[in-house]
């Protein structure tokens, strides 16, 4: 994914969590660079590629996965998810973001955009620093007066807490982790937040992370409530260019993509949520062709209901063709949207996104000896996209720590995650089910 | 798949390639049955589901995977199937089908309807044979002046050589292989030859496999050719009905679906093939309320890129929901479709499709421990359908034999498979390279 999309057979050499030299084996910059390193991970006939990028994901929500299946966004959001966001604790939070996010590395994300719930963001945060993914996470903001009243919170104190957040965990981990503005959505926030939101983020020099345009109902909210479309309100109260990361933006017409291009806001496609809510298909290759800056991402796990990185860029390129034709979004644009183009939005193209000297040793090992990524003679990028699972991950290295190894979670231990996430899981279903009666 | 749709816990007893048990361990049917037990396979907290049917694959065109990307049905045909199918060798055809059929067992896929290319279709059946997947295959047929020129036959030898493959390998292998009449589809066939398979299936007692209504452009072919409508056309030659098997069906209208219902004509749904060939997306729901009898497949490796039921439910499932609501094709419905609905199709109901005693001992068992398929306490059905990968799959009976077991593949060497299938491939593009100069 350099700027040249050189595929080259050779060694990547990582020293202080950034890629030293990529080239020929025994050529000149990899022998000097070579030796000195302390561990060699044998990648004879594996693939090495940039970290997918998710840039919308929602960790919090892993623990719900098939627990709001075959629902529309309003049900699922009012019957299943902001009951089941109310009644986290500090560890579901925890094991939620745990389980997740060994998920995403077992299947070579390493880097995410996270919106957590509105509360024990603290908690989220820790088991993100634990597991070594690279992730811009943030407390969920929601203070409107029809947002639901177990998740709602005062404007000022909603602040409060997560100013306190991004001081405490934004640029750790050496910058690893960092901090984002998360307001729901414009149907759940005020104005006086949404615009709150804007200087904070402008001033601490930090993402905002919402949702628009996701289906033709919100629109419509929208409109009744201020009178615009949605992605010119939230132009309107300072959340566009190139701070602002909007999920999802299934229902922009061609004024509203030329006005999230022109202010290089991020957009994020989320394609098999976006098919299993029934909200609709992204015109992406419209949003590319515009020139707007694109990143992909599964959303959560209870709206897809994996977190795959592999699933979506296959889904991504899929979608697009019975409406524009089979040529549109081939593989290597997609493979482009699922590393430098979730890079991009999370403002992050000099850090990551691309194999290159000087950055950030992000990478994924695939080992496509499989069956069903055979002939090895066909295009690389076409195994990469339309062949390759998520299963095909064997080494992953964020920071330039190796973090799977073998398909194995270096990190923390599965055993104990799987166990603590399904503990936690029982104690939410349990809370909604006493919810019901 | 029972009936009932029970999910037990217990144990499976298999013998002479039969199911004779299902119940919790140490229940009477199953203690008396498991006594004479020569082996067993430990499948403490796994899922034991039915094989997966997959009612339209082209294994001849597993090494044209990767090949013919991003490209229209018609050009994909001219440009790259056509010549790649004409310079197909038997060696060729082996590794082509050996390829397909372990990337089928080792995701699950238990049983196959094949349409094969119009030469070497004895090696494919000798692969087949081999490797012990339950497979209904057939030589393709294409005699029309407009069919491709290294393909095109004439009838009567056309179908000299097919009764001839009939013959020697109808209900082979304790009926595990069987003979299908493979007609590629109306544009490429004459009616002569469309009326002789008609006739040639139902003296046989053998089944009919071809392609329909994939996309406008072959309508209007055939309503220019014949002055009818496909559906309607492929009645009138005698391919219609429950011998009849028609992939895609994608542009059908509610006369051509009260059709096909009515004539309990079997259809096979391909959704990845349809997106990726920009062909549309099959009104499966509709066709079910109306009664049809709808299977899925992969169709080609060239048009998906995968041969993976699990990527197919999936992805059948959530195509629907845009166009008829979240609630459209929910989990179970299409559970049924990749196992009982496919069965089905093959008009192998009561041999397969289900896991209940007297039938076929077709199973594949599936490792549900990994993150993405967590929590456990969720849905079952969901966690199989919206969750799970091949790679999940752990052992896999067909017949009763373990063919995959521990996810190896116990009845060819895949190390072999890989090396002849990519040098068969090399060959196979040095013949189209050479093709074009």
């Amino acid at each position: 994914m350099d700027p040249k999309r050189r595929i080259v057979d050779g060694d990547v050499v990582v020293a202080g969590g950034r890629i030293q030299a990529v080239g020929r084996t025994g050529s000149r910059a990899v022998a000097r660079r070579a030796g000195r390193a302390a561990q060699v991970v044998d990648c004879t006939g594996l693939v090495i590629i940039p970290g997918l990028v998710q840039a919308h994901v929602h960790l919090c929500q892993t623990l719900f996965r098939g627990l709001a299946d075959d629902l529309k966004l309003e049900d699922w959001l009012a019957r299943r998810i902001w009951p089941l966001e109310g009644a986290h604790t500090e560890e579901s939070v925890y094991w939620s973001a745990m389980l997740g996010a060994a998920e995403l590395l077992l299947g070579g994300t390493t880097a995410i955009l996270d919106m957590e719930t509105v509360r024990h963001t603290d908690a989220a945060f820790r088991a993100l620093e634990q597991i070594g993914i690279r992730a811009t996470a943030g407390k969920c903001l929601m203070d409107a007066p029809s947002a639901p009243v177990p998740l709602r919170e005062r404007t000022d104190s909603a602040l409060a807490e997560a100013t306190d957040l991004c001081a405490r965990w934004h640029d750790r981990a050496d910058g690893r982790l960092r901090w984002c503005w998360a307001p729901r959505f414009v149907p759940s926030c005020t104005g006086p937040l949404l615009r709150a939101v804007s200087d904070l983020a402008e001033r601490t020099g930090t993402l905002i992370h919402t949702h628009a345009a996701e289906t033709p109902v919100e629109l419509q909210i929208v409109m009744r409530e201020t009178g615009q479309d949605e992605i010119a309100y939230l132009d309107a109260v300072g959340i566009a260019g190139e701070r602002a990361v909007l999920a999802h933006c299934v229902w922009v017409d061609p004024e509203g993509i030329r006005r999230l291009a022109r202010q290089r806001t991020g957009v994020v496609h989320c394609p098999s949520s976006n098919l299993k809510l029934g909200s609709g298909i992204a015109p992406v290759p419209e949003m590319l062709r515009a020139g707007c800056r694109v990143g992909i991402g599964a959303d959560g796990a209870p709206c897809n209901n994996r977190l795959d990185g592999f699933a979506e860029m296959r889904l991504a390129a899929l979608i697009q063709k019975p409406r524009l034709g089979p040529d549109a979004l081939p593989a290597a644009q997609v493979l482009e949207l699922a590393t430098l183009g979730g890079a991009r939005v999370l403002g992050l193209e000099r850090e990551i996104g691309s194999v290159e000297v000087g950055k950030r040793a992000d990478l994924t090992v695939l080992d496509l000896s499989g069956p069903h990524t055979q002939p090895d003679s066909a295009d690389l990028v076409s195994r990469i996209v339309y062949s390759a699972r998520a299963s095909d991950v064997r080494h992953v290295l964020v920071d330039g720590q190796l973090v799977v190894a073998s398909g194995r979670l270096r990190t923390a231990k599965l055993d104990e995650i799987r166990r603590q996430a399904n503990v936690s899981a029982r104690s939410l279903e349990r809370s909604l089910s006493r919810g019901r009666r």
